[in-house]
């Protein structure tokens, strides 16, 4: 058996470098890419995907984990060999009922359909991505009949970002947090929104970058088995666990910009990084859900990297940086204007309030399309509706509209997004968790110390990678499923402190 | 036949998207990877390099091109489709030669290895590479002994980079070579040195890149289809053929080394630019052999590049970019800098006249190496020897001694160097030929425009790719086989100018 799961392990390495050659040539096309590269890129990204594919589905590997059963069957659920056993055998079923020339032209489709989004959205061009988005609708609903017996043509998307979740356990929560936060918005969107004009000024990228670098050095980030590059669409990319990257973007008239998105992405970043090396080359060597990834990036981004404990330390560095445009602003208007809620265009630039919004009505309309009651050609209009619905404004263009977030035009519709809302929900547990343990987190993150809080998070969540799925990791690192109060009530209260809010209780009446 | 021949092409593309995929890992490794990376780096590349062999070596390409030898000789020898089968044949019977088992092991070992001398170079630490060197001589004797019935057992190692040639045919070359070039050493080297003190004062990095880009782009380097990066050892590299990148590194105090460098990187980039885009994703979109390849960067680096018309045109725009610097300094001071003839240790660094003797150097000593007269150990130690005899001074170090080149750590021993000797004599020749067609390109150069020779150079040997051999290539675009002459009075005419030389008459009786 000793030898049987070396095998094992072995071939899941070579299906791993296959996936981590295809990784590297989307992060390359990405960063470096010259154009004239690209067609060739789609169809070399198609290839690797499609050989890592067809090696994952092969029946040797269905044979390997047959024998491998009564193996796994002896030793305890969270043994390291049982897990890979286990997980891979999870993957492996659902990776056979998919064709590899299916998932060839789904790929090479992708990586087409960013090429010309990267140019449609500065263009703000709707028609130039349309076919391809069709296309990809059309791609996504074939992907879902793949596996037949959903209850939502939505369930077997969501199941590949979100392992056990279906569409109505999404609506479900997305409906019960969407009553409890809309008071909120709507309590603080009435009242005068606070001045960011400080983050408005003119501030170089050199210095911005150095100034993120710097801090995500701080939290954790591990410069040693990573770097940070730039790019259109920020993202975390991992080409084995001693190389996990990020990327990143600036605004010269937006100091905010850069700056949580690094944060958000060393957070992706971390939890990776926090594997154990024993992993690496295996399915283990991965988090374990979008939702739960999600957590890690808006932890550090938001509930550690908008706290104002967190800037009472790092707010003379940045003045230090930025001397002129800073100098005489006082940490509490800074502090202000990072927490700026306020009803706005973009998803990634959204404040944590409204956030969760702008996936909803992504989320709805992912539904939309799959189901078949909205089409691609409406999507734009739709698009404009419920945001004025949702947000009381028209988007002025498609570019900041429905061009503006990568997904759809870089892989399948569904599935994409509830994750960011997950992740929100989960972090604020997750942080409660590490607190009750550990008190003393909140004093430290005052001093610039996050080792506490890191190594919490590592030691619970991090280092199992995909041993366990989230809901069984939520339980065992929370003692207790998804629970939507946390994230409320962090919302509440730190939000309580910078705006006049109603009282749970009334709303909740109101709501009943 | 069509469908067959369309069978062939999509059956090499995959093979070149796995080779691409390949070459990519290098490159990033070789420029942004983050050390943490390298131990997974080295599986990886490894792993796909291995995949790429399996299927180029497997027994369904063998049968098509079977299929197609009727077709193949129906065709004209210089038609394209003919070209395909024909090179894809002759490299296939030349890659079942070797085990994939063994060409993995070669290039998992070659990573580690350079891993090892990217660390061992800048330690003057011979000792670290020494048991991985001894490895590569191993393995490179083994993958010789794939070619049985050669006459030197370096052929078939040659014949992989200059397709065609034997140990012997480059020796006498070479033999010949030597004793028309050591008369021009020695009479120079006896006369007062150019003072190049101008090119060793500070210049800043981002200058340097700065002017580096501008010059190769007038060149005729395209920057939408390639892009250049900083790395320690400079090489040119394809991802396809709307991709063909190139590497430079820099030195604060010289001008000339990043400089020249990406001039150099630039005349291969333009050659694999410059391959006809049908070609692409085949065996014949490569450049035919390493002396051509060489032929075209020391044409551009040197011919152009250090020639003092190309200066009478572009001094003025380095003066303007370092003014501080340069600024008193005269063009013909500048050119006689440039083109100063040393005895020095490096041989990236050194100068047109001398710069062979290094390369003859090497190629001994891998003679020497592969035949067992030689031992890994007794390696820096000969190198010594033979360097003192040949410039008559001893290297001070490892690290500027044998540690210098890249090559044999990151590649077997054995075909790696006389490429570059061959390149200088067809740049030569080469030029030599197009200036027959062209007189005008030596004014143009003067007017900095290069559109004449470059279209003449991708008229006549770029656009071929790897079509014909190097000796066809030769024969058909200067009307001979490869000729010294044109080399000779190249370096005779432009040194004269600068030193006084003893004629050609004189020495070559003293030879007799």
């Amino acid at each position: 058996m000793e030898a049987k799961l070396k095998e094992l392990k072995t071939y899941l390495v070579e299906v791993d470098d296959l996936h981590s050659a295809a990784a590297l040539l989307y992060w390359d096309q990405s960063t470096y890419m010259p154009s004239g590269g690209a067609a060739a890129r789609a169809r070399q990204t198609a290839t690797l995907s499609r050989l890592a594919h067809e090696k994952f589905t092969a029946p040797a590997l269905g044979r390997l984990l047959d024998i491998l059963q009564p193996y796994e069957e002896q030793l305890p659920y969270d043994s390291d060999d049982a897990s890979l056993i286990r997980v891979t055998r999870r993957e492996y079923e659902r990776a056979i009922k998919v064709p590899p020339a299916f998932m060839q032209k789904l790929y090479s489709h992708a990586s087409e359909s960013y090429q010309v989004w990267t140019e449609a959205r500065p263009a703000n061009d709707f028609t130039m991505v349309k076919p391809y988005l069709e296309e990809t609708l059309t791609m996504s609903r074939q992907l879902a009949e793949f596996f037949p017996g959903y209850e939502h043509i939505a369930d077997p998307l969501i199941d590949f970002s979100d392992y056990g979740m279906k569409a109505s356990d999404v609506r479900r929560i997305f409906s019960e947090l969407r009553t409890r936060l809309v008071p909120i918005v709507d309590a603080i969107t009435v009242q005068s929104p606070a001045d960011d004009s400080c983050l408005h000024q003119t501030f170089s990228e050199e210095q911005q970058l150095k100034f993120g670098i710097e801090t995500i050095k701080c939290l954790g980030y591990d410069f040693e088995r990573g770097r940070q590059d730039k790019t259109h669409h920020p993202f975390m990319t991992k080409f084995s666990l001693g190389d996990v990257r990020i990327t990143t973007r600036s605004k010269e008239d937006d100091l905010s910009d850069a700056l949580f998105s690094t944060m958000h992405e060393a957070g992706h970043g971390m939890y990776e990084q926090g594997i154990r090396m024993e992993f690496d080359g295996t399915p283990l060597a991965n988090g374990t859900s979008s939702g739960v990834h999600e957590s890690q990036s808006r932890l550090w981004e938001n509930v550690v990297g908008r706290s104002r404990r967190f800037w009472s330390c790092f707010y003379p560095k940045l003045q230090a940086e930025f001397t002129n445009q800073l100098g005489t602003v006082s940490l509490e208007t800074f502090y202000r204007a990072i927490n700026k809620v306020e009803k706005s265009l973009i998803r990634t630039d959204a404040d944590e309030v409204t956030y969760n919004l702008h996936v909803l009505l992504r989320f709805d309309l992912e539904l939309d399309l799959l189901e078949g009651t909205l089409t691609v050609a409406d999507l734009p209009e739709s698009w404009r509706e419920r945001f004025q619905t949702d947000f009381g404004i028209v988007p002025p263009d498609d570019r900041d509209g429905v061009l503006q977030d990568v997904h759809w035009y870089s892989g399948p519709i569904g599935g994409a997004f509830q994750g960011y809302t997950l992740g929100n929900i989960l972090g604020a547990q997750f942080f409660e968790s590490a607190l009750d343990s550990h008190p003393e987190i909140l004093s430290e993150i005052e001093t610039g110390e996050f080792g506490t809080l890191h190594g919490w998070l590592r030691e619970n969540i991090y280092q199992h990678g995909s041993k366990f799925t989230a809901s069984e990791l939520v339980q065992r690192v929370t003692g207790s499923s998804l629970r939507i109060e946390p994230y409320i009530s962090y919302l509440r209260q730190k939000y309580g402190e910078l705006y006049e809010l109603p009282p749970e209780e009334s709303l909740m009446k109101e709501v009943d």
